[in-house]
């Protein structure tokens, strides 16, 4: 297909294709003619796969050029390759090896992640991401021990295990495949977090109802 | 206690202290002397909140002043204090009632709510954030139906009844709730995201290992 032809069946308009052509995260056409240039599927793959790490991923030109490079790259494996879009989702934190705060949150992490029998890269950026959060938690005075976060360990388990990687085309294209993990984890995520927000006003009000019933009527205008 | 000593045990730098008594965030301290105001308890826990509005729930100011005047009027219930907290944390959306891929998601959500049998005000903008998600998922051809959305709404009931609102001290001073209820719902939503991507690398390794398993050794430098 011509460059017309791509802009039509990617949704992307030709100057952002133009310009993806010149960063190097869009192979080069097949070159028919001095000014003629033939693009085909696996164009409009790459295309959608940069539009997933930019519009859902948020993520930076430096960091998709990266898991691009991961994706091009058939000698990674397709689990390693994840594994780059995975890396790139996580928030970017600066640990504190010297503060006390820090190692107890490490040794949490380590803690639950042996516990869990989970496999994960020693320089994985989520240990720290996670680390970051608990020590967040207990300077603001709140419960984050063992047995506060092992329920929201397994139930993360249980959606990777049933749910979330079976969302992932993983037996198809390598763009594909990277495309549909990063969708997957941020809009799914994005959803798990607006259900929580309903799920605890639900509980809230039969709380609320509770006490009410305990207590007497509600107040007028209630 | 003088302003000194509210700096002090607060950590909140004195010129944040003035400018949040000139917003009307925090309300004016005893005057005892015409250059000096004495300070309390209450002072302290409201310095606590705004930070948490501010640090954790990332929200702007006008939002900010929204809920402290539903902290601070007496006769707004707990449950609808809470709910303004939990409503100021939904993601900005605007909704397309006209489009048929909004109305299709819309109803989606409803059906959910019901099968859950939560209770939700009708114009409770987590719906809408949620639809939109829905809306994102189906653009971007991604599995969004009712089947793949209840596991992870069952999941959020399941975090809300047992864990969620347990952490927040719905039984003290207004101030507290609400801090509490916004660091629970962002920090754990942190946390949870992080343990989701754990636990998916750990899923991707495992599926990676059945799949060499099946298809002989791995390839060098694997």
């Amino acid at each position: 297909m011509l460059m017309s032809q791509l802009r039509a069946e990617s949704g992307v308009p030709i100057a952002t294709i133009k310009y993806y052509l010149r960063e190097g995260l869009l192979p080069p056409g097949e070159q028919t003619s001095a000014t003629r240039a033939e693009y085909n599927a696996s164009h409009v793959r790459r295309l959608r796969l940069i539009r997933a790490l930019v519009d859902v991923g948020r993520l930076p030109l430096a960091t998709i050029r990266k898991i691009i490079e991961a994706v091009e790259d058939e000698q990674t494996s397709v689990h390693q390759m994840l594994g780059a879009a995975h890396y790139a989702l996580s928030l970017p934190v600066e640990p504190a090896p010297d503060d006390p705060d820090w190692q107890e949150a490490g040794a949490l992490v380590d803690e639950m992640i042996t516990e869990m029998g989970w496999v994960i890269y020693p320089d994985a950026p989520t240990r720290a991401e996670l680390a970051q959060t608990l020590v967040s938690l207990k300077r603001l005075g709140m419960p984050a021990t063992r047995d506060d976060l092992l329920p929201y360990a397994r139930v993360a388990d249980e959606l990777a295990r049933e749910h979330d990687l079976r969302k992932v085309r993983l037996d198809g294209p390598r763009d594909t495949a990277v495309e549909t993990l990063v969708i997957m984890q941020v809009l799914y995520g994005r959803a798990l977090d607006a259900l929580r927000r309903l799920a605890q006003e639900a509980e809230s009000a039969r709380i609320a109802g509770k006490v009410q019933a305990a207590t007497g009527p509600p107040p007028e205008g209630d």
